[in-house]
């Protein structure tokens, strides 16, 4: 976090529900706590993975806290298809000019289809964006699938790495997983795949 | 998780608030679901990182959800002063005699000092005692220090790794910086440490 003056928005990191496609839901506010709902009921403006989940989501935290502004009346942008397909974790995309009502002093929040955004999930150009702009930047606590799986896999915890999705080719998904295994065998850093 | 005989207890991973050792403290259940608060108060067969916090911890949560069983009433065992001092992530430790309670029939709690027990922090031997015993291992949602770190920096996040403490003697620290560095640079990889 970095301090900044009283005239800008923050970027609140929204994490969201694992249960995303799912056909049952768990209550809200069972997963969730109530600071992070608390905080994502009074954002008007949203920068999304996908519009039509973030307004699924919204309407949840609804029923447990009524959202200060109606839903239809939220701005919610999705981040652009480039960005979905090709990822925007290596700084590739300028997300600067989707963090116009910040600038204009509005707290803004960050949201993917599940779990945290920017981890495992795309985000993390428009969290470099605020940095840029001298915005600040407030991660909100909430499940993180990867995380839940590492802790509960009784593997090496104090040594790891995520290394996102594995090639679709039979013949490099076979090369890629012999070498995550030979990494994992000589340094001991447990290896996780999407 | 895997499915186990109903006479078995469940071995329940319990994060604790980011607060430890803070002056002031968080309301828990601002960065606390209630689903994990419940769960922890009416676990009766601890085993955590340190006993007294873990006593603090659960007055607090006492407050709240109250506990199912008088705190002085509760079994707390500490993991041994070793697996503190080097750490349970490789294996070394066999945790199996720990876990007699579940095999008793009553579920248990792992939680450590702040965030997510056997995550940066001791517990993965107990993880894997209770896979090797066949009993579920169950993760609950709450605040990951490193998680929300790099969430927030803005960095690669669909490829990163955690890499524990760094040396403490000043000339093996730059070595490890440098290393750790050119392997960022090298394959894009966010570095993160203790």
């Amino acid at each position: 976090m970095t301090m900044q003056p009283a005239n800008l928005g923050r970027l609140y990191l929204v994490p969201a529900p694992l249960d995303f496609g799912c056909d049952e839901l768990a209550p809200l506010d069972e997963v969730m706590p109530a600071g992070t709902l608390r905080v994502a009921a009074r954002i008007q403006h949203w920068v999304c993975e996908n519009a039509k989940t973030s307004r699924g989501y919204l309407k949840r935290i609804n029923e447990i806290y009524p959202l200060t502004c109606a839903l239809q009346a939220l701005s919610i942008t999705e981040l652009p298809r480039e960005v979905h397909k090709k990822g925007d974790h290596q700084g590739e995309f300028d997300a600067k000019h989707l963090l116009g009502p910040a600038l204009a002093g509005h707290d803004m929040g960050l949201v993917s289809e599940a779990g945290m955004p920017a981890v495992a999930d795309p985000g993390a150009s428009v969290v470099k964006a605020a940095h840029d702009l001298g915005l600040q930047v407030v991660p909100l606590v909430g499940p993180v699938s990867l995380l839940l799986a590492l802790a509960s896999s009784g593997l090496n915890g104090q040594n790891f790495a995520f290394v996102g999705y594995l090639p679709t080719d039979a013949t490099d998904r076979i090369k890629r997983l012999r070498e995550l295994e030979s990494l994992a065998l000589k340094t001991g850093q447990t290896q996780q795949q999407s």
